[in-house]
């Protein structure tokens, strides 16, 4: 793999070479000589500043195709009516064809790594290798949709050393009222004995909380406790309702939540307490959900938006701009065991250069408030994965065909060709 | 002036040809003859949709230069510490060259109008004539900043004529609690008098509300109508915490409010009862407040943002995408007096063309959902104001010399060069 150095690059505030070598960053500094390195392609960086590229915790890419199909309705009227049958048609080329348009937005929009909850996992593999990021792809397990073969078929293929440099494989029980307990105790148990992540939806709705209240006397997070569910490895979708033992539990077993928040509101399913799930310890990252219901996936909104929520409470001081920046970054990474969403010597090489000659990014008191606060997708010029471009100045190989079969694919699922 | 034929351009769901003659929409239909309109420039828009441009209700233009310099702290020490020190050095031509800042930066995300609140409104006038877009340019009057020499000379300047063809003027009294009702009743006589909209900051925060009902036994709302200033040409700013009453009080007098959602969540103010003010019967529209509260001029923005607040409280299908649009659009050049925000026969010609082969358009189920929930301003192709492209391609003519200019004077006011 080709060496990078990144030439005179701001950087926390300072101008700095970077240089990357096969998938690690191996130094930063100043003055560090190309002459040292002649295998290195020297990127001249004197108009670029560098921030961690975007991990996006939660996920269903190939739903890309639904976008904009139905909104603005009840949720079981758009589950019903709209998003089932046209799901119920969807075939492994779709699947391919939609998590293609939907990590061409991902790279578009700076980011390198998605967790993925849903079907067809081969396909979704099989774009995330040829596309260049990474991911970690839910071996998605739902009682209520999968036949009791299809479901060990599943076990096998969590136990069958599937995975690459760049993808991890996950068992993504759909959420407590589509699994039962013995269920999601197996999949708990795989998860452990593989080293694998366990990610599921949590406590994504008020309904979800009573419903399971009724149903089992506690809160979907104390059930997950009871199950043997929660711990260092558990990731949870949503966990928009939490109880204060909620959060004392999660963050007790070291689980990790992905809030997803502009989903949340536009379903209507509220606002988590940031700050409070902040205090309490518990590991928070954030998401995009699937493109039907964000509508995009995009993980600079999420941060932004991750921190004004925080504030609407009445403290400006709440969530500042770097504890944003490390919720839809590090902390994402960290959930999924990549050694990733740091740019410091021996991380992963994921990164991006943000366009200091964006409108938005001036005057620059302060760049990662800019970044933040003030810029959009417009500003990222370039996006590093693993050492290696996966954009440059905008451009991705092959971007007008894919949208195109994008295009294609989803109006003869809507039925309009 | 030059006319425009948009040839085949996406319009409320279908290939339409548009006209523009002079500075208004002509003509829209079918199969309009290039031979018909000699002097007209044929546009190819196969590619892209048309959609009305943002008008930006409350902003700050040359606060731009205060992007970034201060954040994620409380509203007192950010004021005090940080903005009128800031503000205290600013010369008129500094003013000019952080107005210019801020037309470039809306331009870019689709903005045609704004409203503006702040000192030197010669210098604005100037800057707004210069870039071809639209505005409302506030006589900025406080009582606790302003002489009364000064004080009369901003009616002089009120009754004197000023404006033109893409410039309003109009009083601007900051707040209630910096101009009494001695001058907030003159203010509301001259607009009226003068055929102008009346333009103050109103019920931002709860700390304004509780003074006001302890200094004047009512809301800041009731205050207002009790000195007879609401009415078809009163706008107010912010409107974050209004009462039924209040919205009763608004809504019957035929008043403006104005959201500026990102504004108010990134300082701690709260979040408006959106649903509530919208059946209440109060037009509603939207702005980005100044730069350094927000921290940028995206109208695209609070759009989306106000249809997910709006969500928040558990109801999808509160504020649908057609109604945001409005709010960041039509409503906004009603209120401001304005005969446009709407792509109709024989109103004003302000438009966009989006990019229809941008990621996140694709698929196109709904172009107005993806256009709300899907886009940002990267999609932004082109920007028509007055019948005049100000923006072709996503290029501004003299663009880095604007972004040079500002952030030079932006160092130079923080001490820093």
């Amino acid at each position: 793999m080709a060496n990078i150095l990144l030439r005179s690059v701001l950087f926390k505030g300072v101008k700095r070479d970077i240089l990357i070598q096969g998938n690690k960053f191996a130094k930063i500094g100043e003055g560090i000589s190309a002459d040292d390195y002649p295998n290195a392609e020297v990127v001249d960086c004197e108009n670029f500043a560098i921030v961690p590229a975007f991990y996006n915790g939660h996920c269903h890419a190939a739903m890309t195709l639904l976008r904009g199909y139905a909104d603005d309705m009840p949720l079981m009227k758009w589950l019903q009516e709209y998003i089932w049958p046209f799901e119920a048609k969807m075939q492994p080329r779709d699947i391919e064809i939609g998590t293609r348009l939907a990590i061409l937005e991902m790279i578009k929009s700076g980011t390198v790594f998605f967790s993925d909850m849903y079907w067809h996992r081969e396909q979704t593999i099989k774009v995330v290798e040829e596309m260049g990021i990474r991911a970690t792809i839910g071996v998605t397990i739902a009682e209520n949709i999968d036949t009791p073969e299809r479901i060990e078929e599943n076990f096998r293929f969590l136990s069958g050393g599937h995975g690459s440099e760049r993808v991890k494989i996950a068992p993504m029980p759909h959420a407590i009222y589509t699994v039962g307990e013995k269920l999601f105790r197996r999949c708990a148990e795989t998860a452990r004995s593989e080293g694998m992540i366990l990610h599921t939806h949590l406590s994504e709705t008020q309904t979800e909380v009573a419903d399971c209240l009724k149903t089992y006397g506690c809160t979907p997070v104390e059930l997950l406790d009871r199950w043997g569910v929660l711990g260092c490895n558990f990731v949870g979708a949503h966990c928009v309702h939490l109880s204060d033992n909620d959060m004392a539990l999660m963050a007790k077993s070291g689980s990790t939540a992905i809030l997803n928040l502009c989903s949340n509101l536009k379903l209507g399913s509220g606002i988590p307490q940031i700050t409070k799930m902040m205090e309490s310890g518990i590991r928070l990252g954030l998401g995009t959900d699937g493109a039907s219901s964000n509508n995009n996936l995009d993980m600079h909104e999420e941060m932004k938006l991750a921190s004004l929520l925080a504030k609407a409470d009445g403290r400006a001081e709440a969530l500042t701009a770097d504890e944003a920046v490390g919720m839809a970054t590090a902390n994402v990474a960290q959930a999924y065991g990549f050694n990733a969403g740091v740019i410091a010597e021996g991380y992963l090489a994921d990164a991006l250069l943000v366009d200091l000659k964006n409108e938005r990014l001036v005057p620059n008191h302060n760049f990662i408030s800019n970044w933040v606060y003030a810029a959009d997708s417009s500003s990222v010029d370039s996006v590093i994965c693993n050492g290696r471009f996966v954009m440059r100045g905008r451009h991705i190989d092959g971007e007008e065909e894919i949208m195109l079969e994008a295009e294609k694919c989803a109006k003869r699922l809507a039925g309009k060709s």
